[in-house]
C-alpha cells in the first residue's frame, strides 16, 4: 500500500456550535490530504485538469469516532490500497494531537474526460508510480 | 416508514469549479432536510438541545450518481425505517428538477446527554410519532 | 429604490463554536438574497452566465451587529438604490424573527464578458426593470 | 506595525463554478491569518476562549481585486497598526504564487467577556508584545 500523512490545522469556521468540528467539514480534509497524497505521487489534481480529465467524488463513506477541535493540529493519513482502473480508492485514518484515530473515511473517485464525460483509465504516471508500492498486491 | 421531501436551492457559493455542488455540501443539504423532518415529527433538534441533548452524527454514507447544479431547486426525501433507540438513521433521496434521483445517502446519529457525553434513548415524543408510521415494523 | 425581503433559515453547519452564524458565511446568505432579488426583478443569474455574463465580487463590507442563531429564520432585505452601470451595488440589512436588525452589508458586483473578461454594461432587461422604481433618482 | 506572512493553499472546495476562489471564503484565510498572527505574538485565542474572552468580528471590509485559483499557495500578510482597545483592527494583503496584490480586507474585532457578554480590554500580554512593534505611534 502507499500511504501519506498530511497535517490540518482546524479553523473556527470549521467548528459548529457543538464547539467540535462540523460533520460535513471533514469531506475538506480527505480532499486536501488526498490532494497532497497525489502530489507525492507526482501528480498534481490541477495539472490534471489542465489534461482534460477531472476527478468527481462516486462515493464517500465517513465513521466519527471522536470529535475533533478547533485549533488542533489534525493528522491525515491517506491510504491507497489498489491500483486504480477509471477508479480510484483512498482511504483516510484521523488522528488527533493525542495520536488517538477520531475519523475513517474512504472515498471512490471516478476519472471522467471532461470533453465527452466518459471514464477514463488512470494516468499512466500514477500508477507507475504506485507499482512500487503496490507490488505485494 | 417516515418520510418527507424538502425543497432547497443550490447555492453558487456551494458549487466547484467543476460547475456542480461540492461533494462535501450534501452533508448541509442532508442536515437541512433531517430537521425538517424531525419538525414535521414535532421536535425540533434546537429544542432538544436547550433540554441538555445533542445529536452528534456518528455515521455517513454518500453515493453521488449525478452532479447537482447551481441555482437548481432539488428536492431531499428523507426517510426513517426503524424507531430510534440511542442511534437513529436517516436515508436521503435527492432528486433534481428534472426528477432524476442524482443522489443516495444515509447519516446516522446519537442521542448524547450534553452534561456527562452519555448515550440517552431517543425522546419519547419522537418515538411516539413515529410509531404510527412505523407499525409495520 | 428597489427592495426585497427574502427569508432564511440558519443550518446548523453554518454555525460555530461560539454558538452563533460564523462571520464568513453571511456572504452567503447575501448571495441568496441578491440572487432571489434579480430573479424577482425578471433576471436570473444561472441564465446571465448561460449569455457569457458573470458577475464577479469587487468589494463587500459586512457590520455585525447582533448575532444570527442556529434554526432562526432571518429576513435579508436586498436594497438597490442606483441604476447599474457596468457595475451594481446591492445593500442588505438582515433582521431577526424579533425584528432585529442584526446585519448590515453592501456588496458590488461587475457585469464581466467571459470571452474576453471585459467590463459590460448592466444587461437592458434588468435597467429597464429597474427604471420604475428608480424613476425619482 | 506588526506584520505577518502566512501561507495557504487553496482548496478545491474553496472555488465555485466561476473557476475561483468564493467571495465569502476568504473570511476563512482571514482567520487563519490573524489566529497564526496572534500566535507569533505569544496568544492563541483557544486560550483566550478558556480565559472566558471571546473575539466576535464587528466589521469586514473587503476588496477583490483578481482572484484566486485552485491549489495555489497565497500568502496572507496581516497587519497590526495601532495598539487594540476593547476592539482590535486586522489589515489584510493576499498575494498570489506570482507576487500579485489579490485582494485586500480588515476585520474589527471586539474582546468580549462571556459570562457577562461585556467588552474587556485587549490581553495585557497582547499589548506588551506589540508595544515594542508599534512605539512609533
Amino acid at each position: 500500500m502507499f500511504s501519506y500523512d498530511h497535517k490540518i490545522r482546524v479553523r473556527y469556521g470549521e467548528t459548529d456550535k457543538m464547539g467540535y468540528v462540523y460533520y460535513g467539514f471533514y469531506s475538506l480534509y480527505y480532499e486536501e490530504a488526498r490532494t497532497e497524497t497525489m502530489r507525492q505521487l507526482g501528480l498534481t489534481y490541477s495539472e490534471l485538469e489542465k489534461d482534460g480529465i477531472t476527478m468527481p467524488v462516486s462515493k464517500m463513506n465517513v465513521k466519527y469516532i471522536r470529535p475533533a477541535m478547533y485549533d488542533e493540529v489534525i493528522t491525515v493519513r491517506t491510504i491507497i490500497r489498489e491500483q486504480p482502473t477509471s477508479r480510484i480508492t483512498f482511504e483516510y485514518e484521523i488522528y488527533n494531537e493525542a495520536r488517538d484515530l477520531i475519523n475513517i473515511g474512504t472515498t471512490e473517485l471516478a476519472f471522467i474526460h471532461q470533453s465527452n464525460l466518459k471514464p477514463v483509465r488512470a494516468p499512466r504516471e500514477l500508477t507507475d508510480q504506485l507499482a512500487q508500492y503496490l507490488k505485494e498486491n
